[in-house]
């Protein structure tokens, strides 16, 4: 893979976030001007609650991702803003509807929106900023990038239909899961870097690279959380440890203790995960169980094989600074502790 | 207004429906294929609860307005049908999404979807054909058409939170109510209209005419459709009499007797409608103070209105076949009795 880490940015990983952040801060400006603009409605509640996801402190990295894309692809024209603030309109539609459909309590550390405003409400403001995304997409006026965005809606909602279908069901094997976080998460940054190389109409070749690099990356996100959700420190992490346990939620850390486990193992993820019957100290067995079958460190293992294949994806572009910023990304996510 | 409407129509306003019907059904043939076809997905849950409302007997009557529309418009092209199933996509999205939000029981006659796979499915196969719908519009590839649709789709969902934050709030005005309905129904009706002179490249003033036209018989169409919840014939309607009283709906036959109702009156409705405490006669009583304040009379004058508004909005395009049955088609919106 040739994934040289050095040690300091082994210890604090959100050191390798430093380049991306640095490429992309005046552009998150005007990125963050048309979230909050766009956000506005004379329908009270669409901004109240719009905003407490907003300014709840997400990393934008998707939106990051779209415009060191563009950059990369030395895009010249302003419509990298629009589409970068759709892309995290549609990651907050997500959220909104995710935390309706997981009854999650908790979201970065503060309450969910469905918490203190309903169900109800986060479903409708999550319909609104899914429209207001494709309103800005429209606006850019690119086909292209048109259809990349709506086509990871569609793929986005179809992995959210699969992962409730899988749920509960201890059964689903690692290819199964794989193509769930492939749809709901990898399907997301897979548009967020393939739209920079659209908007700049570069050649296939490069925009497939991007492609690529992107679904890796998320691929490789997705199961650090997971890992984290078993391993991570709940307070840097924003929400509580074993939220994955606590929901039934069948994860690659579950799937691999399942399979690895002896019969009564199974008997136990059964009863917790399926049957939702968790007593005190189960959460503590849960980990426990995962460390006898090395299943975070696996799963840690195969987050950081995925984030190799995203950085072979890019070796085809040549060395430039936005280059080594994406790659950098890798790093970060696949180091990552919150 | 110059409404004329034979004595025949006036005893079966689906007779009306009939030249609608004719221009459109080789078309529709095409628009219900593509729908079959892009309600498939590997995700076995999302076709089968897809099915259950798109088989479930709805009258197609907006894709029927955008083909219609696009013959006024003598376009040419094969576009207007994916254009037209994608219309019909956006509307069964917000099926199901309202369902969940209202908690519903009954569509059409038949349990809704999340009564039979739960909320949770229901809101995210609404996303997915949602997003299945921004898919289609990307292929036909206009983006005028484009600009439409997302416009709808964002004010759709405004709409939605609007009557979410007026729900069981009496003191709710008919203006406000208008501004509810108009976002939430007319919006996608008048985006039916609308696209098929956006697609064949019509003038603006024949835009505007057709977008006016759908506007106002969106409006017509819901009133109609609040007037007979507290007096249609709950078989043919194919769902309960009074689902909106038992929901707490605000609709303008309430707002309208709630204004011209007693203290005593008044109080009923907010014990009614606002607390939820519902008992034995009380609907029975709502409808018989209905009758006292001609309620339901004004609420089906007003779309009366709204129907001779649409008429005039046509008024500037030649007579032709595809006009004759546009404008049917609001006497079966104002007439109809189911």
């Amino acid at each position: 893979m040739g994934l040289v880490i050095p040690f300091e940015e082994a210890r604090d990983p959100s050191e390798s976030l430093k380049p991306l952040l640095d490429l992309v801060t005046e552009d998150m400006g005007g990125i963050n001007r048309i979230i909050l603009d766009k956000a506005i409605s004379d329908v009270e509640l669409i901004p109240e609650l719009a905003h407490h996801l907003i300014d709840s402190g997400g990393k934008r990295l998707r939106p990051m991702l779209a415009i060191a894309s563009a950059k990369l692809c030395d895009y010249r024209g302003s419509g990298h803003i629009r589409t970068a603030a759709a892309v995290e309109f549609m990651h907050t539609a997500t959220l909104l509807h995710d935390d309706v459909v997981d009854e999650s309590g908790l979201r970065r550390g503060k309450q969910t929106a469905r918490m203190i405003w309903g169900n109800q409400a986060s479903v409708l403001v999550g319909d609104f900023l899914l429209g207001q995304a494709f309103r800005m997409l429209v606006d850019v006026g690119s086909l292209p990038v048109l259809k990349i965005m709506s086509n990871a809606a569609a793929i986005i909602a179809e992995g959210e239909v699969m992962q409730l279908a899988a749920a509960k069901n201890t059964a689903t094997t690692e290819d199964e899961y794989l193509s769930i976080i492939n749809a709901k998460t990898a399907a997301l940054f897979s548009a967020a870097a393939e739209v920079g190389a659209a908007i700049a109409e570069r050649p296939a070749a490069e925009q497939t690279a991007l492609k690529s690099y992107g679904k890796n990356l998320g691929l490789a996100f997705q199961l650090v959380d997971d890992a984290l959700d078993y391993s991570g420190d709940s307070a840097r992490l924003g929400k509580a440890i074993g939220d994955d346990f606590r929901e039934g939620k069948i994860t690659l850390p579950v799937i691999l203790s399942f399979r690895r486990g002896s019969e009564a193992e199974r008997k136990f993820w059964k009863q917790t995960i399926v049957d939702g019957s968790i007593e005190d100290g189960d959460l503590e067995h849960a980990v426990s169980l995962m460390k006898r079958h090395k299943a975070v460190e696996a799963t840690l293992e195969r987050a950081r094989s995925y984030g190799g294949i995203a950085r072979d994806a890019l070796a085809i572009i040549p060395d430039c600074e936005q280059k080594f910023a994406m790659e950098q990304v890798i790093t970060f996510c696949v180091h990552r502790t919150h």
